[in-house]
């Protein structure tokens, strides 16, 4: 009988490789070839699970958005009884890179949206967006009607703005803009004017 | 007598041709051979006016950022006397890549982030935003005082997320995660409610 391969788990051992070479070195070093190497695998085989950089790519993003659900997941928060505030900044404070993963994270979520925005076809993968917005929108919402946080803008628009923010905040952080500290700081000071009434 | 050589138009030559090529075909793209092909010099003229390719490319996000500042002051605004809002909106509308010109820009400055992110040395030069920052927390200053803008957030704190918003929404306009007009929309909700008593 031949031996059975888990072709998930190559998939991801391949994808892990192109994380650590994007993280350290940047997207132009993740080719083939280089990836092959951190992999410790030939390039034949990572042109088996990937047949172009854009596939191999947004696995890479799915596979980082897989650790941000996990480490929130495991953060215990957002739960779903928690209080608005707590549960939009446990999940916000996931995207900032406060600590060595998240660092990495949004290193490769960064040049992944670099390589994104000179290839439409590679962006359409980025609807994790969706559904954060959906539950930031709803946690205010919710807020609002208990009377706990202030009228405002409406609530789709205020958490696309929360979001973008908060991107905003990590490639601030990221490029050496803002430091980690004044970031948090930042999200922090923008979620109580949201959430709390003055 | 030796011809004499326009030693800033030479460098202001090949910064356009790899500002081009990184909007065009990604920061991948951007080798010395490829910039020297896309200026029509050779590429030991490229290595002449730039020694390593960190240089190359912070003399071309700060071509980039002249460009902004010179459609900024063409498009007659922020003048001093403007009323706080329309100044800040003026300003940070040149910031979202809502035509042609703009989106070239943003593509390059969000390659050239996605380079800094991994290399801190070329990180330096993004002092623009300190500027830019401190432009918003006096306007908004102005305001407040003026009993036009609502109390809120210190004016610093307020001043950085809302740089911070409009990266974000640059970015998911860049990545076609938001429509421009969509963006442009969210960044008129976030300035009123910013600089407008409800």
């Amino acid at each position: 009988m031949p031996k059975r391969v888990d072709h998930r788990a190559r998939r991801a051992l391949i994808a892990d490789a192109l994380i650590r070479v994007a993280a350290e070195r940047g997207l132009e070093a993740v080719s083939l070839r280089h990836v092959a190497a951190e992999a410790g695998v030939s390039a034949g085989m990572v042109q088996h699970y990937f047949r172009t950089k854009d596939e191999m790519m947004a696995f890479a993003v799915g596979a980082v958005a897989e650790n941000v659900e996990a480490r929130l997941a495991e953060a215990g928060g957002p739960a779903p009884d928690a209080p608005p505030r707590e549960a939009v900044g446990a999940l916000l404070g996931q995207l900032l890179p406060l600590d060595g993963a998240r660092r990495t994270e949004g290193r490769v979520a960064l040049a992944f949206h670099a390589y994104a925005a000179v290839r439409p076809a590679a962006a359409r993968l980025n609807s994790g967006n969706e559904r954060l917005r959906g539950f930031i929108a709803d946690r205010l919402r919710a807020a609002r009607a208990e009377g706990a946080a202030p009228p405002g803008i409406p609530e789709p628009a205020a958490a696309a703005g929360l979001l973008a923010l908060v991107e905003g905040l990590a490639l601030h952080v990221l490029t050496g803009q803002t430091a980690p500290e004044e970031a948090d700081a930042l999200l922090d000071a923008h979620l109580d004017a949201l959430f709390t009434r003055p």
